[in-house]
């Protein structure tokens, strides 16, 4: 007897689509592609190249419709995630999409509901947001350590999400559709925050500041390039953010749980590899240009934990109602950011 | 010819008394301290026995009025510095003040306008808080750094002052009259902030936030044992602090200066010497257990400095007005964390 | 058109050979493992179940005659490596044999005699020995950064193999036919400094002394638990080796190339990955525990280039003769660790 | 009452002789430097200036007559090691000597010989040789956790002491009276390999290998710019020692102490101070760019650990033949190093 292979389509073949198509197509053993859709012509090029023997559309209903697919993975650009995930959610697909779902919470929203709605006639179904840092060897040993209680309870979160400078104007141009660094960059960095802290714990109050350092162009977005956040809980929790596009060296995403009895601290002496040069300039190390350098295992870890939970009918390992919070806080420190106020919830103002 | 040594008198002989009295008289060659004085009679018992050929007061009154002396270090208990201070500034004395000044601002501004009157008469007179994170080497190192522009210009100051757990209940008994933990530990991370950032630049806003995880009792005293705040400064500069009284592995401060095209970071990987061991326990290096374990070495450089800037007639190191305004920026962090609301300046809420 | 993908048999499916299995069957995409042989029962059974669509094999003449094979992987034990890989060659399939190719030279020395000789009728035939760290990207970093000249000519190659200690009497049952440790730990070092020092280059000298510190039951073997090795070439280079069973953290396989004007070092600073705890025991972070948790990216990079190189007809990435060389030396070091003697060459005395 | 002050004599204000001086007259409160003397014109003019009440004799034979010592440090060249210390054994001095005795061994040997006679006569006279690693805090700690048994017994002991290249041609000038590499640059590493393996431990055998890399012209005075050592030691302990005169980015002296549970290293990673950078060359941080760089603070211990065994009648730290037995390995080493020639010991060829 030979073992199912869960049959994927890719939507979307953009830099971090072609990373999905080659994972669950060459890494993922469990996984085929069968097809893959994009309306870029020279993406369609590579794929023809590069994912041999996966059907190539042009339109992703197209694809919905013609190709014979049990999953999706959505990598399009970010405005049409929620069309897209919506549609195969109806047709009762699973779904791993992209972060953010939508940069409107209420769109966000709306597809939970849509994947609630649908589970009741495909109740093995699964839907989920691609929040790779959940799936990081390191990130998933601190976690472990902090929920088994190694260091008592968590008291201080505290993570930041750092890219590298670039000179191109990337990062302005980028900043008109991102939906604010804070949307953007730490979206991550709160995805870590509710994983360690709680998905379910309400928040008090937070309040961001910031400032156009390096790309001032940011400003006629009502974007900054480095911005530092606080977020209150209840129960005692409180968090620190830092976001930046203007890191020298390279990628510094870091991350500390500082418990009652201990701390665990994730990539805290960031570096690419094993590698230290002493020379004239010290002794030193390189760091990872970006974050793929640093998350690629990840990225791999969860292709093949995807398909395992669609095949074998177990729950996704994030749960897609968090993945909106994550959204809702992005947007609300933002909206501090820009507005310069605190902000205080009385549980109604962001969804808890 | 000899050279003239400065004859120096030591106010408190308590765990800071003591070391200063030590450097002075031991380790400071260009320095005699002269007379010492303490109302604690274990403290002059100390003295007896360790300060050879010093003249020992029960009365600071006394030991100003009797003892020949050209410069004090005050390193009583916080309540009489200033009171102490002014005395000794009148009579023309150089002073070296333990901080915080006061952790009343009025108080400690009361000196700086003493001081400057005195300066009328005693136009060499020096009186200088003891910021002694300014005279460790490797904060020294990045500061010199920083100033050379080898990052471009500052963008983002991060620190963080975080003590040893201690299980006695020493913080709730102390935290009656601290002034509250970003009086108490903060000032540090603030007076460098200053230093870093300009001590100049004016402040646009501040917020805190913080919890009691682990010293409940410190709630009846208005203060917490964990704490994080953001600043905000004009001219596009921010600062993020943390302050801590549960740290599990010994005395973790550190800071960090994010610039446009590089960062230099003090102390991030904490350590208490060149020792690294691997056993069971993984690799593994100990952490200094305080903060004077960590900042020895600069308390010897601070006295050596005072010393000729007293001798040798040059700026102090500090300016005073320096060391009040870090009063001020603590003492509205404390007032944030404790209300709760973000503090905005048009200029004048805070001395600037 | 649909690429052909190298169909590849696994001889041996202990430890090293499931591994190898799952890399070649489900990482690497432009193979199929089509068969696998293994003497021992168990060992078929994991393969029924975890080797979908492989034919099963108790013998490996018989995998080799019915199997459609373009290569085998050949990780049986040590003893029959060269045996298998030389009824290989004579088939004409690409060979990837675990190393060493046997601890006798003659034996080594004669498959690479036959893979000479066949490849007058199969020009395109690949035999390679799979040193597994030339794979790693660490050591390919460090190599090509000393290749390209950054920090001038080498010097000193310093490096070790050091594993944890094991308490069930492993090391001792394994010694009886290791070949003693220098040519089954320090066979990897000894390859690297081959690769970093020059493969064609001529040994002056070597010397090796070392104890039985924890094992006592080694000394029956004729070998040791930690041993150290000096090693001179021609031309101004010498090589320092450390091996040991004993460490107490994990796994520490470490290297450092110090050339004229700079140096390169390989995981000095060993870590299992990006964790790091500040507790009671100080701040430390975990070792990998053993080989495979350091190297496995190597061993998958391995299993794809490989095959690339029988696809694409390119160089394999490592010559079969000085793989040769590396048993050499590695039995020359054993040699002089138990008889206590410096070992000098007149060029012949090592196959250089 | 007033404490007495141990009346110290300097011979010698080169490089090392300064620092001890100062160390001696500043830093050592429980020291007075009453007299020094050295045959060089500008050092008696900076003793004139910074050796504030110090009689300056330009004749260390005066100095012993006229001056009213109780110790001397001697910090000459080595050449007069031994004839300037016997002259204040027969005195009755306390002599604190800079290593080496002298680089003969029979020499050193009489000096050991003359303070067993003068012990006779002075009975609390202490004479001591320099090992500054012995009082760095590093250093201790992992000497005092290896003698607890916290890991064990040693099994090997790996030390290194590796200079910054020099372009001057120093070495080469300095190699023609240093001893060679061996006994100039390892004697420290042969000192601390004694301190940790066992001051009485016999040798078994030793070796030693290496290059001119950078200096050729080390050649012409039998010294090398790189070397490597193994040495074997009765008991089952082995050690591996480097030396270099070619880093480049500093002093990298490292020691590691393996022992049967565990190690113990110091100064791996090598650093200057706390400082990290990050910036285009990657993290770095600088290293010590000299030896008195990293040992500053072992020094100054030295000194007051030297002044309190003579004020106090406590046994020398350091026993004066074990310092004698450290030039002869190294001597033997750089036998080995020449000749190429494994040395075996029977217990009389070295003196064990």
């Amino acid at each position: 007897m030979v073992a199912q292979k869960l049959r994927v389509g890719i939507a979307g073949l953009g830099r971090m689509g072609k990373r999905h198509a080659i994972n669950f197509h060459e890494l993922t053993a469990r996984a085929n592609v069968v097809a893959a859709s994009t309306p870029d012509h020279n993406e369609r090029e590579w794929a023809a190249e590069n994912l041999q023997g996966v059907q190539i559309f042009q339109d992703y209903d197209e694809m919905l419709e013609k190709a014979d697919l049990e999953a999706v993975v959505i990598a399009s650009i970010t405005a049409v995630h929620a069309e897209q995930a919506l549609k195969a959610i109806k047709k009762g697909l699973h779904v791993l999409c992209e972060k953010p779902l939508s940069i409107d919470v209420e769109v966000a929203q709306s597809v939970v509901s849509a994947y609630e709605q649908s589970l009741k006639t495909y109740p093995q179904q699964k839907v989920m947001c691609a929040f790779s840092r959940r799936f990081d060897a390191s990130y998933r040993e601190a976690h472990a350590r902090v929920e088994k209680g190694e260091f008592g309870s968590p008291v201080l979160f505290r993570s930041q999400t750092a890219d590298l400078y670039d000179s191109s104007g990337f990062f302005v141009e980028y900043a008109k559709t991102s939906g604010g660094i804070f949307v953007d960059c730490s979206i991550h960095d709160i995805d870590l925050m509710l994983w360690f802290l709680g998905e379910n714990r309400k928040i008090k109050s937070l309040q961001a500041v910031g400032v156009c350092a390096v790309h001032p162009g940011l400003e006629a977005s009502n974007d900054r390039d480095n911005a530092i956040a606080t977020v209150e809980f209840e129960g005692g929790k409180i968090a620190a953010l830092y976001c930046s596009r203007m890191m020298a060296a390279g990628q510094e995403d870091t991350s500390e749980i500082i418990c009652e009895k201990g701390s665990v601290r994730v990539n805290l002496q960031v570096r690419k590899n094993h590698v230290e040069i002493h020379d004239s300039h010290g002794a030193r190390r390189e760091l990872p240009q970006h974050y793929y350098e640093r998350f690629r295992e990840a990225f791999i870890t969860e292709a093949y934990e995807f398909t395992a939970c669609c095949l074998d009918n177990i729950p996704p390992p994030i749960s897609l109602q968090s993945s909106v919070k994550a959204v809702s806080i992005g947007q609300a420190l933002q909206r501090s950011l820009i507005s310069g106020e605190k902000i205080y919830f009385d549980g109604r103002a962001i969804k808890n």
